[in-house]
């Protein structure tokens, strides 16, 4: 399988005076100096590059065992030979490596309009960045499960039924709409939240996330209106900020979606979607009441207004009845479900689905295989498993067990280690408090010391499209245990009071 | 976890002069009747949905009974209550189910300008649906894998490793660039084809259709002009159609893509991208050669227009030497590298990859962030296990001597029972043969005779996106034994040769 690696950068001068050894390890430590072969790469074996090369197996030795010398490569006995960690760039006894080429092709002329601006949110970027460089010991940031209490035994046993069992079936297998035994089994898991469909109804996504693109790839043309929440959930956000729709944000109080302010937004313009998350708000997590409900379902018949019902935290509630879905308040198919298994799984696993009217339906399903085929097979044959045993009921009874000991550990040691004027929401489900910080708190003063002590969390900006949320917080209690949470807690309330002890030290300098 | 599936539509009306469980019998029926709970679709057990209803368990259980008794459910001992395969829909004793309702929601004229239009191309259509309708005994469809073959214990290694020692750590991960470890994989992977990169120039992706739907949507507005081969990938044409692009067909010939041809639409017009697919042209299978190859780079070094690279079945080559990629050639950055594992492991298992300049790769990972996220992260570090430990080349060298014994059985098979006038590539590599049909063949009839028969091919059309392409087939030789390519192309012969005996027998009529 092996061929010139540098068969094409480097043709051996056999005329030159220059050894050909040292014109290959020349070749090879000019791709190394412009980052062409980067840190850790392996190279290819000795026998395997002189043969592609039509070299003697000594001279590409030789040339490995010079640039080893000179710590461009490291080798290990029985591993092979790599590109070394820290190569020494531009060492003083030859010619400083050129940096970027100046032929380099340009490519940002030629983006497409609506992707020139995409960028992530600033506080997210920054949470980005900050994981990078700090350390973290206690995580609060939003979108894990625990990790410490994963139905491993239950995914080793389906994962391996299926690679052992099934793949000469499902190698080839072409479904764009997903799995068919994965679409019954949802089905079949919505009737527990209200909603009679069937398999044909559901469509398998990579998560969320690739529902609410697909639904804007399919729905909206650049200034169409969508309405999002604010505070609301960013990935939404951004996608249908990507497909160049006008976002106008309706807050969202202690009943969920205010749709007073929904109406007065209907009222004033053509909207094309509404996009809520009635089961567990992200990130206040608050749950919509029932009038609320009843007043959103009768302003989408009014103005003919579809709603998308990301119901993304649905199955971790931890007091009071269960909550049904909209959707099954839904005879005219109005509603667009969109469901995952992120929050009771775990999110790397990337598997979700959306519920829609045929006619919807079927435009998703030919985007969807436009966007990417159909969704990994083994990851969804084994869901279906866990689904069809009754594994993954009993795994969402467990963490609804343990993520309420969680919560109440969290809420507690907000009682204990915040300063007076914070407040915090006491959801009834869902995996996020969402903190106020109390007025006069500097929040990137907060955020950057918190880092350095170890503490990751959501910056609450991160939920607004606006540059709103800046006094806020989203904690996550799920992947802590309660001493964690505790001590985690504690410790933000310790740079909170110091903070507040000393305002604005920054700006006072 | 269970709720009311039946609270919001059914309200039991103590006041009724009906019993109860006749009111829930009802209510279930109008959702069987009106195809909300499809067949098939599991009933929560009576005891859950007594309690979600606030009702008496005997009140459901006579409900569930009255519907047995009637055929819309069927109830089996251990495993629960069914909605029946076959509900009686309409029974005479009844009001006939009123169809759809007549306020069912409108979906059409919601729909974004781009993908009103969208549609799969007319062949492919076809193929699916003659595929659902007749059992199919010798399969030549495209985009195989020897599912007889698979790399199983090395999958099931990779697989249970990750599963039962790797999850904790895997969970919670959000990598929109791929997982690292698979990324620094398949960078050395890639040193073998003669391109030499890192891991952060790697971008991760579900098959390489997301690869070129990332593209799409990075570098193409509306209107803008992309270049195809003619015939070519279709998955490529629907992608860059859907975006809006202006598609060129551009011939290929037994040397690749005609670059003469490709250099008059340069210069008539402004160009955005090229694509191509060098190593194993989808569908001829043929290599482009060496001077085609350095005339492209030429071209693309002109007139500044990015090439795509679509490598997908590079690794398959049957004899000569190894083909560098173009990507190897490219010092400037001009050319994105596509690649993909469908080809070589499985296509459902849904990962390829795609290389390029890092201003451009930063945009499609922020691209990739707002389509779905990140990649799944099981199967990505299952293959970097694969990549790793060389399982993968053991398994490449083994499909190559295997699809080869394959090829030589197709064409020794083609050469027996194909009609004069009949012509077929003979290809170093890929997994297709292109034959064309001889002049007067009906192309239809012939493709109807063939799944008559149990044979299932993709029709000539679907690589065309100007309705050309009739007069061919492509055959995939990889998912059969010789045996079977023997039997199936001899069938395909006879139909052949009858269906020319008696020509257009249908216009005649």
């Amino acid at each position: 399988m092996l061929e010139g690696m540098i068969e094409l950068a480097f043709v051996p001068d056999r005329a030159s005076a220059l050894p050909v050894y040292r014109q290959l390890g020349d070749a090879l430590r000019a791709l190394i100096d412009r980052g062409r072969l980067g840190p850790g790469v392996k190279l290819p074996a000795t026998r395997e590059l002189s043969a592609a090369l039509g070299l003697h197996r000594n001279t590409v030795s030789r040339a490995y065992q010079d640039l080893v010398g000179e710590g461009y490569l490291t080798a290990h006995v029985g591993q092979g030979t790599f590109v070394a960690r820290r190569p020494p760039r531009g060492l003083p006894d030859r010619p400083a490596a050129s940096g970027p080429e100046t032929d380099e092709f340009v490519w940002e002329g030629l983006f497409a309009h609506r992707v020139r601006d995409l960028s992530l949110p600033p506080g997210f970027r920054r949470l980005g960045d900050a994981a990078r460089t700090h350390p973290v010991e206690y995580s609060f940031r939003g979108g894990q499960v625990a990790a410490d209490a994963l139905p491993e035994k239950d995914l080793r046993r389906a994962f391996d039924r299926i690679v052992s069992y099934r793949l000469p079936e499902l190698a080839n297998l072409h479904e764009p709409r997903g799995y068919a035994p994965l679409r019954r089994a949802i089905a079949q898991h919505l009737v527990t939240r209200g909603i009679a469909c069937g398999a044909d109804d559901v469509l398998v996504v990579n998560g969320s996330q690739q529902a609410i693109d697909l639904l804007a790839r399919v729905l909206l043309d650049p200034g169409d209106t969508v309405v999002v929440e604010q505070p609301g959930y960013f990935g939404a956000t951004l996608a249908f900020g990507a497909a160049g729709a006008n976002l106008v944000g309706v807050p969202v109080d202690e009943d969920g979606l205010r749709t007073d302010r929904l109406e007065r937004v209907l009222r004033g313009r053509r909207v094309k979607l509404v996009c809520v998350t009635p089961s567990a708000h992200c990130p206040t997590s608050v749950t919509m009441s029932e009038r609320r409900r009843q007043e959103l379902l009768a302003l989408s018949d009014e103005h003919e207004v579809p709603i998308v019902e990301d119901d993304y935290d649905s199955e971790l509630r931890y007091e009071g009845p269960p909550i049904t879905a909209l959707k099954g308040q839904d005879p005219a198919g109005r509603v667009i479900y969109v469901g995952t298994f992120s929050k009771i799984i775990f999110p790397s696993l990337r598997l979700g689905y959306l519920v829609a009217a045929p006619a919807l339906l079927n435009k998703l399903v030919l985007s969807r295989w436009v966007a990417d085929a159909q969704p990994s097979v083994v990851p969804q044959a084994a869901l279906a498993e866990l689904l069809d045993s009754g594994a993954l009921d009993r795994h969402v009874r467990r963490m609804r067990k343990l993520y309420s000991e969680r919560l109440a550990a969290m809420l507690a040691a907000l009682e204990a280690s915040m300063p007076d004027g914070a407040r915090w929401s006491r959801p009834p489900g869902g995996h996020l408090v969402w903190v106020t910080l109390p007025a006069g708190t500097d929040p990137d003063g907060l955020f950057e010391a918190a880092f350095a002590a170890g503490i990751e969390y959501t910056p609450g900006e991160v939920f607004h499209f606006d540059g709103q949320g800046r006094e806020n917080l989203a904690l996550s209690f799920t992947n802590m245990t309660p001493e964690a949470i505790g001590a985690g807690v504690a410790r933000l309330g310790e740079i909170l009071h110091r903070q507040r002890a000393r305002p604005r030290r920054r700006s006072e300098r």
